[in-house]
């Protein structure tokens, strides 16, 4: 079995390192030299991890033929990425592969979910299927081998088994799905939902204000998700409820981290002028917010970050509206 | 409109000073003299909110029979004192009057639930209906005014509705609902799934870990609840999800604490040994495990909290035990 990792950020380092550990064949592809350098001498990703040291005995490289001969192929680089990548690695894949998505958010134009755009843009002989390793993971947890538990989901049962042992070891659990729709809509709005968490902590809001946002982010995560073909029950599981909890609760996530900020200076102003980093609950707030309103469906929070982020709206007076909407009777799914 | 809250705790003391803000007639009954001195002459209830002042025309008082009279009774004592405090108020009750719940849990010998103990010992001609206030609510917020939804839910949507009136205001938000079975359970339950977030976190787990308690902690208290007749959409709400979020994720928790401290210890012998307060969901524990194992219903969280809390077993293990179970798929409602 021979794994490549595309992406050298920190998810996809934590997870090569799991290969690691698990004694699979694994490379990490980036397009950093200098991250690339830092894993293969220093045996440390510091961009990301400061000095913890990883498994010395992970590679890298800056050279995508590497994948060539891959049995498994996981994507780990910003949802924006993904399809020049995809375009990037069909000409070199030489059998059916397995690709293994690991990005949470939707294509920046079309607003497909990810696994639609990879199937668009590997061919169907190089594809053996496409997997969704997602869940509640901050990758600064599992490069320090902390229990984790993820999905490994797709509509291909065989693939997502091959995944899951491939992965699986005594600190990272995976479990399988094959409710690919609700499960990438549940990873890419919690990212938004996320953003809007930090929005309230920033302008003064406790947990008791935290815990009504994630319920009520919880819910019409579900709404869309059902608009779009997803399962309930799958909102309630790892890849809905789980990984919004740990996106909105952690200091560790970036959107969380954006929202802070924005709360704090009461303006997205500050975030646009100075973020470098990918922030992708911001792009999908436009995509879901976007979606929604062609489709009817009621998005409060999401329309409210939407709002925040792209029309100058205050934050303190969105969060206002939202949580002073009109008392009614509370399940609305 | 007359309302008492019987019980001078945080809770109680927050839940007064709410309807002090509303400007209904209300007044604190409790059996602790120092407590009742303090927020009659201090305007503070130190015991729980150190120097935090508190509205300076809340009244509270030791006499029970001030309870004659009342519209509103409000409940907020622990759920062990609940049946004689409704033996001791109903020949003092003198006409049809709405008993507010507030404490979450299960009868410690019977097992019932609140509102069930509630309507069992107020007599038919001194109770409108039970309404019971619940969801995910810090005192220690609701007590600086900072923004909090919960719900009042009741099998008397009239009376839901008039909780919901007299409690609202713009840092208070009432929903109402009538799932009654499925909101009970899941603040209750919410209690032992908080303890045992509070053992993982004693014992070193991080985030990751934590979501993933908090998802399966939903799986099996939406199991039961569905079981004991309670409605899935339930556990999706402030009374499911929210209350365990805002329980398993905060310092404020009695529960996460005692938690916490047997994780550290590895045992729950310095607990037993040291705690003096109210935790609720050490006895829920008791009450959902053998109830559980009655009617063959699986719930491995509360069962391994039950097992730390009451058989000896040691943290650590049960941790790894829970964590470490077969792969499967995820949901198994």
């Amino acid at each position: 079995m021979k794994v490549v990792v595309i992406g050298s950020g920190s998810w996809g380092t934590g997870l090569a390192q799991v290969l690691c550990d698990n004694q699979v064949d694994v490379t990490i592809y980036g397009n950093c030299a200098e991250e690339i350098r830092d894993i293969n001498e220093n045996h440390r990703n510091s961009k990301y991890f400061d000095d913890v040291e990883i498994h010395s005995s992970l590679r890298a490289t800056t050279d995508i033929e590497v994948v060539r001969g891959a049995d498994i192929v996981l994507l780990s680089v910003p949802t924006i990425a993904i399809e020049s990548v995809c375009k990037q690695i069909d000409p070199l894949l030489n059998k059916k592969t397995i690709v293994v998505n690991a990005s949470k958010g939707f294509h920046p134009e079309t607003f497909e979910r990810m696994s639609c755009v990879i199937r668009k843009n590997i061919s169907e002989e190089h594809l053996s299927s496409v997997v969704s390793l997602i869940g509640p993971s901050h990758a600064e947890e599992v490069v320090i081998r902390m229990l984790t538990t993820i999905c490994a989901v797709s509509l291909n049962e065989e693939d997502a088994k091959i995944v899951q042992e491939t992965f699986s070891n005594e600190y990272l659990r995976v479990y399988t799905g094959n409710d690919e729709i609700g499960s990438e809509v549940g990873v890419a709005i919690k990212n938004a939902i996320a953003v809007a968490s930090g929005v309230l902590s920033g302008l003064g809001y406790g947990d008791n204000t935290r815990a009504a946002l994630i319920t009520r982010g919880l819910m019409e995560m579900t709404r869309y998700g059902m608009a779009m073909g997803g399962r309930k029950e799958t909102f309630m599981g790892l890849t809905g409820i789980g990984d919004l909890i740990v996106t909105c609760t952690s200091k560790h996530s970036r959107n969380f981290q954006a929202g802070y900020e924005i709360g704090k200076h009461n303006s997205a102003k500050y975030f646009w002028d100075n973020n470098t980093k990918t922030v992708e609950g911001v792009r999908t707030a436009k995509a879901v917010h976007e979606t929604a309103e062609k489709m009817g469906i009621d998005m409060p929070i999401v329309s409210e970050i939407y709002h925040v982020l792209f029309e100058g709206a205050e934050p303190s007076e969105s969060a206002k509206r939202l949580m002073l909407r009109d008392l009614k009777t509370e399940i609305d799914l």
